[in-house]
C-alpha cells in the first residue's frame, strides 16, 4: 500500500527547507501534452489520483485537489479526504483558491516547465494581491523525493514516410520560414509534440495513445531547424530523413540554446510553450513574438494524401467495428459479457488487421448507468456485467500508420425502453443536422453547434460536452484548433473558422444520470460545396466513418423525410464500402443492418 | 459651402502650437453613446462625414478616415479624398494604422473624455512600439476652432413614473448597493445615459431617438447616490421624485467629485466609462474595480410591468403599421411615391396615435437596390422613386412612453421575381426558426444564431449583420448586453447568456447588391418554457410584434408543415389583436392579409 500521506509530509518538509510555503502540482509535462508519460505523473505519485486531468496545491496546513465535473466521484475514491480538500473547476479556479488561501509573506513555488505564461500571470496577480509571491523553482521538488521515478521513454524516433505525410518536411519548414518573414521574426520555438512530429515528418512511441517522440524544435526563417531529442533516440534513418538543413541536438541543451537569441525576434506560442521557454528566451535577450504555433492550423488542414490514407484506415477500422458489433449482438444476450471483456474483444479484432499501432485513446466501454458518464473508463474494480434491457456504448479508435480513427456506437441488449429509442433518435437527428450542414467558408464551429442540439432542446434535454473535435493524421485523437461546441467552450476552439480539409468528429449524445448514455460519433471531412445560384464560397462535410447505426434504436416516425433518406443513403454507402472487406456471414449481417428503414 | 480643407489646416496649426504631431477624432460623446448630440459631432465638423459610425486621425502630412463596410460609398461622397485617406475597419484597425504611420518622437493627442481605457492601452502600445507618444489633451482642440458649436441640449430631465418603470429607483439602487457589497466596493460610477435613466427612473430629450438626459451618477453601497446634471435641467418634480437619498449636483463638478475617493474601491465599467473617469478616480487615490455597469444586465431583463406596457405600445404601433402598409399597397402602384414620401407618411400615421414621443431610430425606407444596403438612409439627394417590380423595405420604430418598437416589413410593388419570393421565403424560414427556438436557460445568443441562417446557407447565401439585438423600455432601440449573432460578432454580445425577460429583435435578411434587400423583423420576449419530461430549465420566445408578413412574397411549397402552421397561427394572432383597433376598411384588409396560406 502506497502511503500518500507520508509523501505529502515529505514534500512539505522539502518545501520548508527551500523556504517555500506552498507548491503547485499540475498534471502536464514540459510539452503541455494532453496525455503524459509515466515519468511526468507527479500528481498521481503525490495524491493517488489516476484521472487524466487535474492539479493540486500543497500549502503548509492545507492541500487541495482541483478536478472538473468528470472526476467528482473518482477523486473522492482515490485521494484521501483527510489530507486533501476537493475543489471543482471551473466553478472555482485554482488562482481564486490561491487568492483565498494565502497570506502576506507566503512563497508559493511552481515548476516553470509545467506552466504557461498565462497561468503564471494569473497566479502572480492572485498571490500579489495578498502580498504573497509566486516563485519559480529550479528543480521540481517532487522529483527529488520520487525514488523510483520512471525515466522518460527511450523509444526510438521514427521516420514518417513522405508518401504518407503528403508533404515533405522541407516544404513545411519553408512555409514556416515564409510565415516568420511576414512577422519579421527570426525563428520559432516548437514545443507541442504533435507539431514537431508533423513539421519533421517523424513519429515516436514515448506517449501512450499518441505516436510522438519527446522533443523540442527551433525553425529559422531560412527553413533550417534544430531538433532537440535525447541522443539514444535518433538513428541513422532519422538523420538521413532530416537532411542537412536540420541539426539534431541533445534535448539537454535546449534551454541553453534558447539563451542564444540576443537581439533576435523569436516566435513562441503562449498556450503551448511553457513559461520556462519564454523565460530562457527573455533572459538571453530575445524579443518574444507571442503568437500561435504556425503548424497548428497547417496541420489541421489535411492534404489530399493524408485524406486518401485516412479513408483506407477508416475502411479497415469499419470492417473491424462491424465484426465486433455482430459478435456483440450475438453474445451479449447470453449475459456473460462485461465492459472489459467487450473492449478486449474489440482491441483483439482491431489487432487482427495487423496494422494497429495503438488505440487512439482508452476505450470507453460502458453499459447501463456507466454510459451516463461521457468519459467513463472501465477498471477491474468498476467492470460491470452487460445485461438485458441496457444500452451499451462503445467509444473507441485505432492508431494506424495511415490514419487515426474515433467512433462511437450504441447497441441495445435485448428490448430497451421507448424513452431510450426516442432519445437515440433525437441524438441521430442532431448528428444528421451536423453531417448535412452547409455554411460559408470560415464559419466558426460554435456557429453550427446548435444544429446538433435542437432536437434535444425541443424535448428539454441537452448534453454537457462539445459536439466535435479535430483529429490528427496518425497523431493526436484530439487535435486543435477547430471544434464544434458552445461558443463559450473553454479554450476557444469553437471560435476557430472552419476551413476545407479540416477533419472533425460529429458526436452529439444524451446522458440520463443513473440510467443510460447515448452517443453517435462519426468523423467528418470539411469540403468545399459549390451551390449553383449561391453568392458565397460554401463548405459542407463529407462523412469519413462507415459503420451501421443501430436501426432497432431508431424511431422512423420521428425522422423527417430528408433524415430518413440520409439514414438510407448512409447505410447504402456503409454496405458498399464494407461488404467487399468481410467474410460472407459478416457481410450478410451488415447488409441486413443497412437495409432501408421501413 | 463649408470649407473642410480650411478646418483641417486650422486644426493642424492648432496642434502644432500645442506641440502635437497628430490628433484622434472619434464619433462619440463623453458618455460613449451610440447616437450623440449635435454638440459632439466633431467628426462631421472636421470632415463633412454624416454617417453614424467612424473616426479620424489627423497627422502633419496625412489624415485618415476610418469607417466600416456600411459607409464605403458614403464616405467617398462626403469627405474630400484629396485631404483624407479612406481606411476600412475592422480590416485595418486604427491602432494598426497608427503603428504604420507614426515615427519616433511623434506626439499624438486624444481627448480622454472620448476614449475607453481599452482603446488608450491599445493605442499607447501601438505608438510606443515606434517610440511615439499618446498624449491626453486637457481641452479638445476642435472645440477651440468650432465657432458656432451648438451648446448641449438644455431640455429638462423628466420623471419616468414608477407605474411605467415597474420598480422604484430606491429599489434599483438598493440592488446596486448589494452588488457593491458583494464586491467589497464603496461606489460605482454610472456614465452610460440609458443606465442612469433606468436606475433613477428619469428620461430626457437631449439625444435624438433615445429619450435620455445628459448626466453622470455615482451610486454608493448604502443605496444613496449623486446625480450630476446641468442645473437648468432639473425641476422640482425631479427633486421630489428622486427623494433625499439622491443628491443632485452640477455636472461641471463631476470630475472634481471623482477625485474625492481616496482609499475607496470604486467600480467603473471599462467599456462604458471613458478614460478621463478612470484617470480622475486614479488621480484621487481610488482603487478602480473594473467591471460591467451593474444596471446593464438588470435593465435588459424586463419586469412584468415593463412587459405589459410594451405589449400596449406594440398593439398601437402595429395598428399604425397596417394603416401604412394598406396605404402603401394601394398607392405605390401609382408610381408617385418616393422613399422619403413613404417614410413621412408612416411617421405621420404613428404621430396620429397622439402618443409618439420620437422615432426610435432614423427610418430605413429603401426601395430596389437601396434596400441592399442594410443601413441605408434616404436623403433628399438619394430619395428614389418607388417603382413596379421592386421590393420596398421599411425598417422603423417608435418611442412611446410605454415602450420602444422596431419592426421591418417588405412589400412588393406589383409582380416581383421568383428569385425574390424564394429569398423572402428563406428569410422567413430563418425568422421562424428563431421564433420557435427552445434552448436551455443561459444559452448564448451566438449559439442559436445559426438557426436563422441555415435556410439561406443551404442556397449558398447569407446576410452580413447580426440576427437580433436587445431593446430598451422607452430607452435605446439597441440595448445590450444580449445579442443573437455570429459568435465572433464585434463587442461580444452573442456570448451573453440569454435569460427570461430579455427582449430581442429577430431580423434575418438577404441582400443582393445592386438589386434588392429583404429583412423580416419582429421583437421577441425571452420566456421560460416548461417541457414535460425534460431535464433542464428551458427558455423560448414569445412574439411581441404583430403585423402581417406579406403573403404574396411567401412560396408555401418551400415551407414545412410546421412552418406553414406557424405563419397561419401568427396571422391569426395579428388579426385578433389588431382588428378591434382598426376602422372597418383597414380591419378587412388585415383579415385578408391574415387568412390561412393555401
Amino acid at each position: 500500500m502506497i502511503d500518500h500521506h507520508a509523501r505529502l509530509t515529505a514534500l512539505r518538509a522539502h518545501l520548508a527547507k527551500q523556504n517555500l510555503t506552498g507548491f503547485v502540482v499540475p498534471l502536464t509535462d514540459e510539452f503541455m501534452s494532453e496525455y503524459v508519460g509515466a515519468y511526468a505523473q507527479r500528481l498521481e505519485w503525490l495524491t493517488g489520483f489516476k484521472g487524466s486531468a487535474g492539479s493540486a496545491v500543497v500549502l503548509r496546513d492545507t492541500a487541495a485537489m482541483f478536478t472538473d465535473g468528470r472526476y467528482t466521484l473518482q477523486v473522492r475514491e482515490q485521494v484521501d479526504g483527510d489530507d486533501w480538500q476537493f475543489v471543482q473547476v471551473p466553478a472555482t479556479a485554482m488562482t481564486d483558491w490561491l487568492a483565498a488561501n494565502t497570506v502576506e509573506g507566503d512563497r508559493i513555488g511552481y515548476d516553470p516547465w509545467l506552466a504557461t505564461t498565462g497561468w503564471v500571470a494569473a497566479a502572480d496577480a492572485a498571490l500579489g494581491a495578498n502580498g504573497a509571491a509566486l516563485v519559480a523553482v529550479d528543480a521540481n521538488p517532487i522529483d527529488a523525493l520520487w525514488d523510483d521515478r520512471p525515466a522518460p521513454s527511450p523509444a526510438a524516433m521514427e521516420v514518417y514516410p513522405d508518401d504518407l505525410a503528403g508533404r515533405t518536411s522541407a516544404d513545411k519548414r519553408a512555409a514556416i520560414g515564409e510565415w516568420l518573414g511576414e512577422r519579421r521574426a527570426d525563428a520559432v520555438v516548437l514545443s507541442a509534440l504533435d507539431s514537431i512530429a508533423w513539421v519533421f515528418n517523424v513519429r515516436g512511441k514515448d506517449v501512450a495513445r499518441t505516436p510522438v517522440a519527446l522533443s523540442y524544435a527551433i525553425v529559422r526563417a531560412d527553413g533550417t531547424a534544430e531538433l532537440f531529442v535525447a541522443p539514444g533516440k535518433v538513428g541513422e534513418d532519422i538523420a538521413r530523413h532530416l537532411g542537412n538543413a536540420v541539426t539534431v541536438r541533445d534535448i539537454a541543451s535546449f534551454a541553453d540554446v534558447l539563451g542564444r537569441f540576443a537581439g533576435k525576434r523569436v516566435a513562441a506560442d503562449p498556450d503551448r510553450a511553457v513559461a520556462a521557454i519564454h523565460g530562457a528566451l527573455s533572459a538571453g535577450g530575445a524579443t518574444i513574438v507571442a503568437t500561435r504555433d504556425p503548424s497548428v492550423l497547417a496541420k489541421a488542414i489535411k492534404n489530399p494524401v493524408e485524406i486518401a490514407h485516412h479513408r483506407a484506415a477508416q475502411a479497415r477500422d469499419g470492417a473491424a467495428m462491424v465484426r465486433f458489433l455482430k459478435w456483440f449482438e450475438e453474445t451479449a444476450p447470453l449475459g456473460t459479457l462485461t465492459e472489459l471483456s467487450a473492449s478486449d474483444r474489440l482491441e483483439a479484432i482491431r489487432g487482427e488487421t495487423g496494422l494497429l499501432r495503438d488505440l487512439s485513446f482508452d476505450t470507453i466501454s460502458a453499459t447501463g448507468a456507466h454510459a451516463a458518464s461521457p468519459h467513463y473508463k472501465a477498471t477491474v474494480e468498476s467492470d460491470a456485467p452487460i445485461l438485458p434491457g441496457q444500452l451499451y456504448l462503445i467509444d473507441s479508435g485505432g492508431q494506424y500508420q495511415d490514419g487515426t480513427t474515433d467512433i462511437t456506437r450504441v447497441m441495445p441488449v435485448g428490448p430497451v425502453s421507448d424513452e431510450m429509442r426516442d432519445r437515440f433518435t433525437r441524438v441521430l437527428k442532431g448528428h444528421i443536422a451536423i453531417d448535412t450542414a452547409v455554411f460559408p467558408d470560415g464559419t466558426l464551429g460554435g456557429h453550427i453547434d446548435g444544429f446538433a442540439r435542437r432536437p434535444l432542446w425541443e424535448a428539454g434535454l441537452d448534453y454537457a460536452h462539445g459536439t466535435g473535435h479535430g483529429i490528427g493524421a496518425f497523431l493526436s485523437v484530439h487535435e486543435g484548433p477547430q471544434r464544434i461546441g458552445a461558443p463559450n467552450y473553454p479554450g476557444g476552439g469553437p471560435l476557430e473558422p472552419l476551413r476545407a480539409g479540416m477533419m472533425l468528429s460529429n458526436e452529439p449524445g444524451y446522458y440520463k444520470a443513473g440510467e443510460y448514455g447515448i452517443r453517435i460519433e462519426n468523423l467528418l471531412l470539411t469540403v468545399k460545396r459549390d451551390i449553383p445560384g449561391g453568392d458565397l464560397p460554401m463548405l459542407g462535410f463529407e462523412t469519413l466513418t462507415f459503420v451501421p447505426i443501430e436501426r432497432s434504436l431508431i424511431v422512423p416516425a420521428l425522422l423527417t423525410e430528408a433524415e430518413r433518406a440520409w439514414v438510407d443513403a448512409y447505410h447504402a454507402k456503409v454496405a458498399a464500402l464494407l461488404v467487399p472487406l468481410l467474410d460472407g456471414e459478416t457481410a450478410a449481417w451488415v447488409e441486413a443492418k443497412c437495409a432501408a428503414l421501413v
